[in-house]
């Protein structure tokens, strides 16, 4: 009978679920020490209150992530990301997540600028990090990195590794998007540690999209970022596939081709 | 006539104001580089939003502090402090006042508990000390150094140097408080710029008194500290009192004596 003869194939829902977060799923890997990173089209905002479902937002999310971490690969920044393995999953190494949430400011927007009365747009006298604890129950509270290393989450060592390497993704990603026209005004990255026998190092993790990312266009203003969603704008999936159209990801004929991002592979 | 032959004098409504805070008052000083530092009974609390008026806590306060920064600077902590100058005054150095509140925290109490679902009286496994960026407007925001540096209000040396300073002060605290039965919790330091000829130091300013501290019984765990005016658990000036009378600056014969607190001089 037919089926006999099938090759070997494990479907989606019977591998092993890792991890369900907001926006993907993370997957036993094909090998020990690998994950599959799948991309939901998930939207959430403000810890989860806010809900949609964004078709195609995990497929461009997939493409432009692994566009920056392909290029970040290559620059000599460590990152977790293997491969691309079809429209909305990526091959990863399997990393001990550090339940921080690093964000890189360039300039004032959103929770800097209400809490620090500074209007959104004003270019910061230097990039600020800021560090996030993760944890929904609690808000993802802001903390320094005296409450990351008295509470363990971090040691100074890996603080430094953590900034440095934050320092070379917004070198990178600021002039990645300056060449295309938007303005990078603020990043959310995430590390793991990753260890090779007995030695550990710390890599970027998670994704880069604009999900994590705010992006303004740089001669309009306009957000092409999570923002149109978290502040109801509309057009959010069509801010992403410009966003991935900039980047040479989209093709710019296939773009108008239909209700869905249409993807150059 | 007689009032022609009396001393010179400047009635205390006469004076330069320099200041208005919540709880104390700057006047201009004798000599330049001096200043009056005069402490009401007003009691505020979140901001602000809550108010009283508690009888002879300003004259609690003026003692107490007066106490603990005659004994920080013979130990070469060096602070504002020059001495007192009556019941609610004292002469201090005009320094250049830090915008930054430093909160020291031996044991998770107040906004870290809440922020981070710590139980209240957990044993921190380390002190921490964090910054908050003084300004009522935005209700005195949690910072890091990050922004602390983006933003100029203190570099990376004045940050070395109040922390260093805060370690000293917890550890002269610490022994102090429990030497009296007192649990050090935390406390909130303010620093300032003291600038002699070219020559510029961060020294402790501001003052610390059961306002500013938060000091619970070593064996009953009660509140004798600011607490019970935030949460309305009453008898807030016997609590200064006591730890007043501990510290040795109240008589305990006197300290029945009428409504307000009697002082030995």
């Amino acid at each position: 009978m037919d089926f006999l003869f099938r090759p070997r194939y494990v479907p989606m829902n019977r591998r092993r679920r890792i991890y369900e977060g907001k926006a993907k799923i993370l997957y036993e890997g094909p090998e020990p020490g690998t994950l599959i990173q799948h991309f939901k089209d998930d939207a959430t905002a403000f810890n989860n209150k806010k809900h949609a479902v964004i078709d195609g937002k995990g497929v461009l999310n997939n493409r432009i992530s692994e566009y920056i971490f392909t290029q970040l690969n290559s620059l000599g920044v460590p990152t977790h990301f293997i491969k691309r393995l079809n429209m909305r999953e990526q091959l990863i190494r399997e990393v001990e997540i550090i339940p921080l949430e690093v964000v890189v400011r360039n300039v004032a927007a959103g929770s800097l600028s209400t809490k620090l009365g500074i209007p959104e747009g004003t270019q910061l006298p230097r990039s600020i990090i800021e560090f996030y604890y993760k944890n929904d129950e609690l808000g993802d509270p802001m903390v320094s990195e005296e409450h990351i290393t008295a509470f363990g989450w971090a040691s100074p060592q890996d603080i430094d590794d953590i900034m440095a390497l934050a320092i070379r993704v917004n070198d990178f990603l600021s002039g990645l998007f300056l060449g295309v026209g938007i303005r990078l005004v603020d990043f959310k990255l995430e590390f793991g540690r990753l260890w090779e026998g007995d030695m550990m190092r710390i890599v970027v993790a998670d994704e880069i999209s604009p999900d994590s990312c705010r992006l303004w266009d740089a001669s309009s203003g306009d957000k092409l970022d999570k923002d149109r969603f978290r502040r109801d704008l509309g057009g959010m999936l069509e801010a992403y596939q410009e966003v991935a159209r900039r980047l040479g990801i989209l093709n710019d004929n296939e773009r108008s081709a239909g209700p869905g991002p249409t993807l150059v592979q």
